[in-house]
This record gives C-alpha cells, structure tokens and sequence, in this order.
C-alpha cells in the first residue's frame, strides 16, 4: 500500500494562520462548502448532523419553558417590512428581492426574509384580541437571508439556519422576564452542552438590533482572542407591536399595548465550536452533541476474530445508547486515526488480538490523547464517564483560557495594548457617548462594545475615554 | 356565564359541504392560516406540531435506512436550473424570482426552490470522483415554493414544507432498489403511523415528475372519494446526473456514469390526516403523530380536591411518557369536550369527585366516543392500550371505506358511472398511449391516472377507451 499522506499534514497550524487553519478544518472535517450561489453554504452530512443535535437539545430547552414551534413564510411583502421604521432602516440594504412570480412581474416586491418579527406581528395583529389570548409564545426553525459582501463558513454567510422566537405578553415585566429567561436558556445550553463559557450582558444602544429597546447577548472567546457573539435576546417594549396596532382587551374590556420580544441562535454558532475547541488535528466536539460520540478502530483486522468482535463491540455501544460507529475499511490504522480526530470524534475504541486476549479495549480520548485501558465487559458505563469526563474537560480549559483572556484597562493606551498582546476581552469605563464608542474603536485596536454586565465592577470613576464620569463597566474586545 | 356556543357548531357538515367542512375544520382546529404574502401558509402551534411528530417518525425511519441529512441553498441560479431540459420546462413557468441582492440588480436571476434536483447534482459533480464516494444518500428538511394560482390549505401552497431525498449510486440496479425502498418506507410510514392505507404504484409517461425515468406514488383516499397523492419517489436513471457530469472512476479507473433517485413527502400530508380521519366534531388524529395524545378534564373542578387529583393524574400520565395536557380553564366541561373533539385528541380523561371517591377515572375515545372507566392506580398501562387500539381502529376503517371504493370498469361509460355513484379508484385496463389517457379524463368525469400497481390484474383484454390491445391495469380517479 502507498504510503497514506495523512488528514493533519493538510491543515496549516492554528497558531501560525488562524483563519486559514479554520477553513481547512472546515473543509477537511466536511462541516460545509460554498454553493454555486455566491456566499450561500452547503451545509453538509457532518455539519447538518451538528446542527441537528444542536437543534434538539436547544428545542427541548425551549419547550420546557413553554414555547410552541409554528412556520411562518419565507417572503414578506415590502409594504409589511416598511412598518416597522428603525426595522427596515436595519434591513432594506441587505435583503434579496423577489420581483416575478413565474413569468409575470409582481405587483408588489417581496423581500426573503432576513429576519420574521414583522411576520409575526402580522399574524398577531390579526388574531389576538384578548388577555386571553396572551401570551404568545412562539419559535421557528428557519433559513434567512441576508446579502452580505464578504462570507466565512458558519461565520457570515448569505443564507443560514437559525431559530428565531418570538413573543408577546400583557405586562412589561412579563416580557422582560421572557428576554431574560431565554437569554439564561442560551447561557445554560452554550456552557453545558457544548462546553463554551461566555460573558453575559447588555448591548450597548449602538449594537442594539434594529428596532429593539434592549438587546442582551452571550460573548464567546475564539482561541485567537476575538469575541463571537453567540445568541441575542431582544426586548421591544411595545413601539414594535404598536407599528402593527395589535392590542388586546383586559378583563373589563378596556384595551392595551402588548410587549414583545425575540431571542435567537444561528449556526454560526458551529464557528463557535471550532474555534474554541478545536487543536492541530482538527476539530474536538464535546459528546454531548458530537454526531458520533465514539468510533470503534480494528487494529490488524484481517486476523481471525478481531472484525468480529469490534462487531459486537459496536453493537453492544449501540444497545448501552451511545452514538458509536465502526471504521472497518481498508485503511491503515493510522490514517483512521487521523480521521477520527480530524472529525472531532470525542473517542476512539481500538481493539485488536492482544486486547481480545486479555478482554479489554483502548479508549483514547480526543481532547487529550489519553489512553485508557478498559475491560471490554465495563466499556458500557466506563465510555458514559469518559464522555462525561471530556465535556467537563473541554469546559474547564475553555473557561481557563477565557479568564486568563479578560482584562482591565484605565487608559486608552492600556487597552490598546491589552487587546494587542493580551488578546481576548477588555474591561473599562464608558460614559454611555456614541461618540467615544467611535473614538475607543478606532484608537484602541478595532475593538467594539460587546456587553454591560449585568453585575458591573467599578474599574475608575471615568470613562476611558474622554474622562467624563463614568456609566458603565463594558467588555471591549475585537469580534467576528 | 353566558351559554357557551359549541365549536362544533362553527363547522359544516362533512357529507354537506366537503370542502367547506375542510376549510372550517383547518380553522377551528388552529392549524393554519393564510398570510400576507398570497398563498402562503402560516403553520401555526397545533398544525406544526403535527408536522414535527410525522418529521421525528419519518426522519427515524429514513436513518435506519442510511440516509444522512444536509441542507442546500434555498436559492438556484437560472443557469443551474437550466441544466436538465425536462426539469426546467416543468418548473420554469412556477418559480419565483430574485432579482435584487440589497439595493442592486442580479448579473444573473436565482429562482427560489421548487425542488432541488440542481443542486445535489451541483454538489456531487464537484465532490464525486471515486467509486469509494457512492452512492450518496441524502436528504433536506425544508420549505420549497412554486407560484400556485390557486391554493388551499396544505393541499395547495405556494410555500410548503417537505423533506425531499436524493441519492447517487454506482449502478442501475441499487439505484433502482433505492427508489422502491423509500417508496415502501412511505407506504408503511403512512399505514402504520397516520393510520391511512394506500394504493400503490408507478406513474404513467404523463403523470411523471419531470425529467424522471419511472416515479412510484403512494395514493390515499379521501372520505369524499378522490384520491390524494401522498409521497412520491423517483428514478432518474443517468440522464440527469449525466447533464450534470457526474462521472466516477471505478477500481480499474475507468469513468462511468451514476444513476440517480429523489423522493419526497410534504406538508400535503397533513391534508389526508383530516380528510380520512376527520368527522362532523372536527379532527381525528391517530394516537401516534398526535401532539397530545390525551387531554385531562377535571368535572365540577371547583369541588375540593379535584383539581389536585386531576393534576396528579397528568404528572403520572406524562412521568409513563404520554403526552398529555389538562383543561383546567374557567369553561364548561361540555366546551371543553367540545374543543378536544375538534383538535382530534385521541382521547379524553375524565374526572370528578365520584371518580375520585371510587378510585377511577372515565377515558373517552375520540373516534367512537365510547367510554373505558378505567382504575386510576391502572390509567398508565390502560391508556396505552386504548391508544393502540384507537391507532388500528382508525386504520381498518379507512381500509373497508378504500376497499369499498375501489370499483372495476371494461368501458367509458361503466368508469363514468363509478367514479359517480360509487367514487373512488376505479381499475380499468389500458393501451398505453395518453392520447387515451385524456380522452378517459374528458369522457370519464375528470379522472386522471393515479397509478399502475405493481401487480396488475387481468380485467380485459382490450383498453377501456380505445379497445386496441391493454398494456397495464390502471387506478383511475379524481384527485387532489
């Protein structure tokens, strides 16, 4: 057999070109690929299958809570776009238009949908009428559009997947508390399930969404130091709902404004996932939503019995209900191991003659290579701690780098030179002035506001600066 | 309180007004309704739901079989549409167009989806080289739209949900296999989990998808007699895949042609659940796919301890794993009966402080009304039971209603009659040629040719229109 150019010799190294070994992981892991539609994805068998897990966990969380799926359409009418004035103020420069219906121009044009908070109030604004028909609340799994100029996998790109929720309730306080809970929901299910620790906050006015009178957001640290914004939950008041003039009776028929809200995650949380946990060769997925949580690896496996019982083996992972494949091809064991870690699988089970002989496997975990000698009759519980074990892992060393990554600056020059050399995010005062947003991005390194913390630290009395009194404790840092 | 007015009361009669009795039941039932944008669904809680159970069956009935999800660009460019002659002019005069991406015209026009073909084989062209990349079997979740003149609710959208499969194979033979296996993982898809038989076969040269070799179809019936096509599942052959040049090398290295299949289910499906289950009180949902399968209802709740016995009973039903869900709203119980019936809760539970003090509860099955009293310390196996038996009460009553149905014909005038008087399928044999397949539609009451089944019987040796020499035995029959 001709020697096998093995899966990591075709990624560059994560600490040489950051951005060039996340796209050969991308592509080696085929997680996706660009379409023949510029700056649209394919979302292929192993990124789908993330996204899928993804979707599970996330949605039960959801439904736990209360929320109910629906679909609404993929086009909405320009006229309906246009209520909303801040909405589309954010949004007509980068939609797709729809212009003709078969061969016959429109005689009105629609937009793809970039975003659905107009869809949903028009539903709502034609059927609710009373207390008793609050609260709504409702979430789709969907694709939206958005023309964006420049595209990176999972990062930016024209079409993506996302769910979007969306809410309305009788009191302020009701959807405010909605806002919050959802944004704990994606806090929980960043941090547990795929083992990413983040910084929670308020947007500041200017990263606001369009339309929003608050927007609270969870901040993770990619390994080169730049913030991805994770998931939002946005808070309207009432101006929104009020644009489309759904109202609902009260108890004594008198009627009222409702309060509206809509939070979401989109797959760009994959890129998350990549670039936090993600080493040399290749990807790491936490099991917990890992497609396949182990694969079993023969070791010479044309010798009598070996094939045979990695069979069993796999049947029996099966049965004890982990996601466990077998790679029984004709590749050397080497390049299958090159592949397992590539794809990220949390684990390796190699079992070959000398194991079969003294009744144990080789469990070798992902994350840190360890290899772990187990009797092949206690694999069904051992793999379940192993498993566990790594997701822990993964967490704790993640939230190590993110600590290590958060500083404090008084000054401008102490920020710059804390975003240069330290990397990651910065803490400092604000005056609460776009003005000194402005000024911050552009003299210390390109950063921008990512969150208020809802529990403020008081670094200085002044903002960083113009020196002016102080407002607010912010995380600066430079982001995707 | 003011006299309740029933929901029953808001919808027509099924043996009145069929249509109308539809239209009502999608209303009253909160399934969907009509958006802003002509012809387009909003799926709302309770028709969604509906979709993801037949979405969780189906999608785990696909896997078991191979099939690995992904997820493809909603947008196609014209040239990539244009590719496969057949395809294009069936699609072409129904697609939207995008024109604008932001504020500036296309260099090239995209439409939206109206199926996908185009793109896999724009994936597999750039991806497939070897025989060790065969076959691909692939399947996306999504929504696809055709521009419809005239629609109605999940029978006819301009927008509709579907999952659509597409696979590539190294030879005729698997590619042939692939087609009838997802066709028989339709047919007991919809048999056993929706409760509907079906007839089944392959499409005449008229009634084919465009540009496929052969499609099979599955076709249900509805209660006013005419057929509803349900799933479909195509052969290409290597036509299309060979527009497209999808070419592999085998172990020799010499290139070959792929051969090709896709199949689909959409949302159309939900339409047959309300039209063969559904009665003059509104829906009936089989126990399998229904959102809830049980909705407890608490008799003179404001009675001490009903209302805790009754919240008891619902903790112990959903701790077995049932979905069940409690009415404990200010309403009558006759509302409430009322509304369970309309949504097609399999079942309801009944209980009050007679039951309570003799230790049992009344279920009541949706479809036949009868009523189980049932101990309550037995409720978690007995429901079990009473749902599975509704699942196959359901079934064996649209079977005798289809079997009654299905009518023979040897001339014009005996089909004309059937389809009638007795409506239905109605078999009757035929030459082959569609120049008689539309004069049957013209003389014949509308029929078109649903399918030729895979065993044919011998009824005549003539065609039943044009008397020269019969190729197959045919089902013919109105349809949706």
């Amino acid at each position: 057999m001709a020697k096998e150019k093995k899966l990591v010799q075709s990624i560059t190294s994560r600490d040489e070109d950051f951005a060039q070994w996340y796209t050969d992981v991308v592509r080696e892991a085929k997680l996706c690929d660009y379409s023949g539609v510029k700056g649209c994805l394919n979302y292929l068998p192993n990124g789908y299958a993330l996204w899928e897990n993804i979707q599970a966990d996330l949605d039960r969380r959801f439904k736990e809570t209360g929320v109910e799926n629906v679909y609404l359409p993929v086009l909405i009418p320009e006229s309906l776009l246009q209520k909303e004035k801040d909405h589309i103020e954010g949004f007509a420069p980068e939609v797709a238009w729809v212009t003709h219906g078969g061969e016959e121009p429109l005689q009105e044009r629609f937009c793809i949908r970039p975003t659905s908070e107009t869809l949903f109030c028009d539903v709502w604004s034609k059927t609710v009428q009373s207390y008793r028909d609050l609260p709504k609340v409702w979430n789709q799994w969907c694709s939206v559009l958005r023309w964006e100029k420049t595209t990176r996998p999972f990062l930016r790109s024209r079409e993506f997947l996302w769910q979007e929720g969306h809410t309305i309730h009788a009191t302020y306080e009701e959807a405010e508390e909605r806002t919050k809970q959802m944004w704990e929901v994606y806090k929980n299910f960043v941090e547990e399930d795929l083992a990413i620790p983040v910084v929670a906050g308020r947007k500041t006015e200017s990263e606001k969404f369009a339309g929003a009178q608050d927007t609270y957001t969870i901040e993770a640290l990619m390994h080169d130091g730049q913030a991805l914004q994770s998931a939002t939950s946005h808070f309207f008041g009432n101006a929104f709902p009020d644009a489309f003039n759904i109202k609902y009776a009260d108890k004594n028929n008198e009627l009222h404004s409702v309060y509206e809200t809509s939070w979401g995650l989109s797959t760009r949380i994959i890129g998350a996932i990549i670039m936090v946990h993600g080493d040399d060769s290749g990807l790491v997925l936490p099991p917990r939503i890992a497609p396949v949580q182990t694969r079993v690896i023969p070791i010479a496996q044309h010798k009598e019995g070996v094939l045979d019982k990695a069979g069993e083996l796999l049947d029996a992972l099966r049965s004890a209900g982990y996601r466990a494949k077998i790679d029984d091809s004709e590749k050397s064991p080497g390049w299958k191991f090159s592949e397992q870690e590539m794809l990220g699988i949390p684990t390796r089970i190699e079992i070959g003659p000398k194991d079969i002989e003294n009744g144990q496997v080789v469990v070798v975990r992902r994350d840190t290579r360890e290899k772990i000698v187990v009797a092949i009759n206690e694999i069904g519980t051992k793999l379940g701690e192993i498993l566990e074990s790594i997701q822990k892992d993964l967490y704790a060393k993640a939230k190590v780098f993110l600590d290590e990554h958060i500083s404090s600056a008084t000054t401008l020059d102490e920020m710059k030179d804390a975003v240069q050399n330290k990397k990651g995010f910065v803490k400092a005062m604000w005056c609460g002035e776009e003005t000194c947003e402005e000024e911050i991005k552009v003299r210390a390194g390109g950063v921008t506001s990512r969150c208020i913390p809802m529990e403020e630290e008081h670094l200085s009395d002044v903002c960083v600066c113009c020196g002016k009194p102080a407002k607010h404790m912010v995380y600066w840092g430079r982001a995707y």
